[in-house]
C-alpha cells in the first residue's frame, strides 16, 4: 500500500475517514503511524492528496483528517481477455489496477475453461477489493477498473466492441503464433487510448484473430518465447505503455 | 508445457527418455499423447528437437524416442534482485526462466526482508524444477538460469560484479523513484547482453543506487505507477527485450 485510499461513504462531513481493516493495520504495523503524522491517502473513484492520523484506537480503528485535492491519473488501456485459470486471474487482477487498465472485458473465447465462468472471483464483492488494492500499489490512481463479463466473444466483438472502445485509436491484439501477419507499429507517445486483446492460454482460434482483425486490430507478439497469459498481459502492457 | 524437457541422464544410449512424472502426465493427459505421436521436446541445457512417442505403459512411463539438433535460443539478460517475499519469488522463478534470464543473482539489498535468506526456495531441489518449468512454458531455451546468493551487497557490486558481467553492454539500474537522475536510452535492437538490476519492495537506498551507478549502471523508470517487484520485473524485460 503505497496509497491509502477510503471509500466515499467511509469519510464523514467532516472529512474524517475512519478505518479498522486491513488499512488500519497498514498504517500502524507498516508505516509504524502515529497521531499526527502524514500519510499518501485518496478517495476511490475519487481525487488524491494526503491524510493526517487524528486517532488510533484501541479496539484497532485509525481516524485520518484527509485532504484530496489531486487529480489521480487516468485509465490509458482497455483490456479484452480470454481469462487464465481464477488462480492466476486472482494474481492478475491488482496488477492490471495497478498497471492502468480502465476496463476489463472477460470474454468467453474457444479456449477458455468453461468452469471459469462459475469462478466466485467473478463476484464483485471478491475481485473489487483485489482492484483497490492494485490501485494502493500503484499510488496515483483511483479509478477502480470496470469488468464486463461477455461470453459469447463473436457477439461481443460485433455488436458491442466499436460502442464500448469508441475513444480507442490504437486496437491491438496478442498473437503469439503470428507468423507474418500484420504487425502493430511501435506506439508513439501521441497514441490515444489503447484497446489490447490478450487470447487464453491455448491461444485465438483463426476465427477469433479474424473477428478482431474485421475490427481493425493489428497483431502484436512478444517473440519466440510462449509465455504465460499472466506474464504475456503485464510484458504487453508494458510494451506498449504510451510513457514511462 | 509447449515443450518437453528431459534431462540429459533421462536419455538412454539409444536416444530413448523415460519419464513418470508430471511431464509423462502432461502428455497423456493434455496432448492426449498416443503411440506414434510427435511431440516437441529438448535436453536441459542441450539441443532442441522432436520425440516421437514409443510407448505409454500402464504404470504411467511414457517413453519418447527423441531427435534434438536445434540449437536452443540463448539467454540475453542477466538479472540482480533484491528478492520479494519467497512465496512472490516462487511464482517469479519460471517466468524469468520464459522470458530469458540468465544469470539471477540474489542480492541482500538493506530493505531485503531478513528471513528470505532462509527460505527453502534458495534450495537448487527447489528452484530448478521451476526454472525448467519455465523453460518448457517458453518452448525455445534450454539454458536453466543459473542462481547465485550475495548477501553482502556492496561487495558483490565492487569486487565481482565486473568479472560476472563482462560480456555485458547494457547496465540498467531500476529506480521507480527516479526523479531527475540519468535516464537509459531505449535499447537499440542491436544492443549486447543486459544487466538489470530490480530493487527490493521498498527501494533501493540512496547508497546502493550511487554503487550501481559507479558501475556504470543507468537508472531506468517504469513511469509514475509503483509497481510490485515482480510486476517490475517482468515489465522491465518485456520493455527492454532486444527483440520482438
Amino acid at each position: 500500500m503505497n496509497r491509502i485510499l477510503f471509500e466515499r461513504d467511509e469519510i464523514d462531513d467532516a472529512g474524517v475517514a475512519r478505518v479498522r481493516d486491513a488499512r488500519a493495520a497498514h498504517i500502524v504495523n507498516v508505516l509504524h503511524g502515529t497521531v499526527g503524522q502524514t500519510l499518501k491517502t485518496g478517495e476511490v473513484n475519487g481525487l488524491l492528496g494526503t491524510g493526517e492520523i487524528t486517532a488510533i484506537a484501541a479496539d484497532g480503528e485509525v481516524a485520518v483528517q484527509v485532504h484530496h485535492t489531486d487529480a489521480p491519473l487516468a485509465p490509458w488501456v482497455d483490456l479484452i481477455l480470454a481469462p487464465p485459470r481464477p488462480r492466476v486471474m486472482k494474481r492478475l487482477l491488482p496488477q492490471l489496477a495497478t498497471l492502468g487498465v480502465g476496463r476489463l472485458v472477460l470474454v468467453g473465447a474457444q479456449k477458455v475453461e468453461k468452469d471459469f465462468w462459475g469462478a466466485t472471483l467473478l463476484k464483485e464483492a471478491i475481485y473489487r477489493p483485489l482492484l483497490i488494492d492494485g490501485l494502493m500499489q500503484g499510488a496515483v490512481a483511483s479509478r477502480v477498473p470496470e469488468i464486463l463479463v461477455r461470453r459469447n466473444f463473436r457477439k461481443f466483438v460485433q455488436n458491442e466492441l466499436d460502442a464500448l472502445c469508441a475513444d480507442a485509436a490504437r486496437r491491438i491484439v496478442a498473437h503469439p503464433y503470428a507468423d507474418g501477419g500484420a504487425r502493430a507499429a511501435e506506439p508513439s507517445r501521441a497514441d490515444g487510448r489503447l484497446v489490447l486483446a490478450v487470447g487464453p492460454e491455448g491461444g485465438w482460434t483463426d476465427a477469433e484473430v479474424a473477428l478482431l482483425e474485421a475490427k481493425g486490430f493489428a497483431r502484436r507478439s512478444l517473440g519466440p518465447r510462449i509465455l504465460r497469459t499472466d506474464t504475456a498481459t503485464v510484458a504487453l502492457l508494458a510494451r506498449l505503455a504510451p510513457a514511462d
